[in-house]
């Protein structure tokens, strides 16, 4: 809207943004000033751009203040904030790179922990935790193909009621493993079909969500993190085919290649290990592609 | 920086954005969907263009959490952090267009308080503040050259030890004051000589001031605020030409209109008023134009 200005008032403003970033050029570390620099030269282009009222800066700082005062060790609203205006999502596009037919990244999400059980491949990690059984099975490659052995593969999801173990009151374990790929590079697990659950929502961050229509929702998924000598760590997740939320994901996560079928199966269906199952259950398949190291 | 980088992974990036955008159009309120979608333009803007690092990412996710920790009824981080950005002076600069030659406005800053005494015309506001006497007078008209009588001109300031009265232990009001332009559009006070101070800097928004070599004073300066019926009301400093801190005013807030003379004056100098001194003092002028009412 800055083309309604007069010259002089366009000048005064844009003069201003030069006084701002000349003040970082004795920065000695470069690339905080780099940093610096254009962080100022965008949020000057946004002040500008929408013509910011003093009304609406005030409610900016307020929004802040807010989010710093439900912020705790538990909670953490500015990565909230970050993620529902996508911008952990563009930091894990921009760290991740299109790399040939290497899986896609998205959001680690702050759910995950380092010490999270072994299971052999084919075991299972629910750990008692409610929900649907699910049949994970796939592959680890890199991108000529060729199968990587012993990759260890972190698998964390929510269980039914859309809660992680960490949510949990009694401090259990659930829902949550790590495994090997096998000498051929595949591997398999029993899990528990993803369902979908809100983000924190009674914040300043949720207030925004309802004030802009949008839902505090994130699609249904299932938490991948494949480490392997010489590769370039991938930290994904897998969605559901035919979740009504892929298109509005509170935290666009979701990639089209990483939505695979869930397969429904019926509870005498025989499983894929013999397992015996008195409710119905699904199966999926990922198979995993790792860039290398860069 | 994002030419480096291949037409896939721009498209994937570029995508995201859009993707971001979109989100905000079930937005009820039309100027909250500009503002947001705006918003969302150029923070994702900022994260491709400097490539940000996942391990940034922390640093600026914990340095919002360190400015919420130390904000409270007393202190505004964010407030400062907006200011060493300049962006309290681009929104400044925004809502106050010029406007022919009306003066110019600049921030207003966190030390205004509303129940400022009155003092007549001639009167003094230091309220017993130490610092060096300083008497200033001027006019106030519209950008016609017309006086315009009975301004209100609230008037405000540090003492010479860089303390406003709010910062003082004891509550007791000082060096600041309201009075009228007279019938001729002109005002006069003795107030103090202006003297620089740094903003709070033992926060995060310091360490970033330390960390990129700038600092956290202020240009010696003295605030106004000037209402008028039928005119915009002006929220400005004047500044001390030939202070050193004029060229890098931590928030900013310099114009070069608002640079005027204090002009030493020897202790036995008749002053205007015929008040005796006994200490060297100073004299300046600034003569204001209001722009009319929007």
């Amino acid at each position: 809207m800055t083309e309604n200005i007069s010259a002089e008032q366009a000048q005064r403003e844009a003069d201003l943004v030069e006084t701002v970033v000349a003040s970082f050029q004795n920065t000695p570390d470069a690339r905080l000033r780099v940093v610096m620099e254009s962080l100022t030269r965008h949020l000057h282009a946004f002040v500008r751009d929408v013509r910011l009222t003093e009304s609406e800066w005030n409610e900016a700082i307020a929004f802040l203040t807010a989010a710093g005062a439900i912020t705790d060790e538990r909670r953490q609203e500015f990565i909230l904030l970050s993620d529902v205006l996508g911008l952990s999502m563009q930091t894990v596009a921009v760290n991740n790179v299109a790399y040939g037919n290497a899986t896609e990244a998205t959001v680690f999400g702050p759910f995950f922990t380092q010490d999270a059980p072994l299971i052999e491949n084919g075991g299972d990690l629910s750990g008692g935790a409610p929900g649907q059984p699910c049949w994970v099975e796939g592959s680890v490659s890199d991108t000529s193909g060729a199968p990587i052995a012993g990759a260890r593969i972190e698998v964390w999801e929510a269980d039914e009621d859309g809660l992680y173990d960490v949510q949990y009151a009694d401090g259990r374990v659930a829902a949550r493993a790590h495994l090997f790929s096998g000498d051929d590079g595949s591997f398999r697990f029993w899990g528990l079909t993803p369902t979908p659950y809100p983000i924190p929502d009674d914040g300043p961050v949720g207030r925004l969500l309802a004030a802009t229509g949008r839902s505090p929702y994130r699609a249904s998924h299932l938490h991948f993190m494949v480490t392997a000598p010489g590769s370039r760590t991938l930290v994904t997740h897998i969605f559901v085919s035919g979740d009504e939320l892929l298109e509005r994901d509170s935290v666009f996560g979701v990639k089209e290649s990483l939505v695979v079928d869930f397969v429904e199966q019926s509870a005498d269906t025989p499983t894929p290990d013999g397992r015996e199952l008195t409710e119905p259950w699904t199966r999926t398949r990922f198979d995993i592609v790792l860039a290398p190291e860069a």
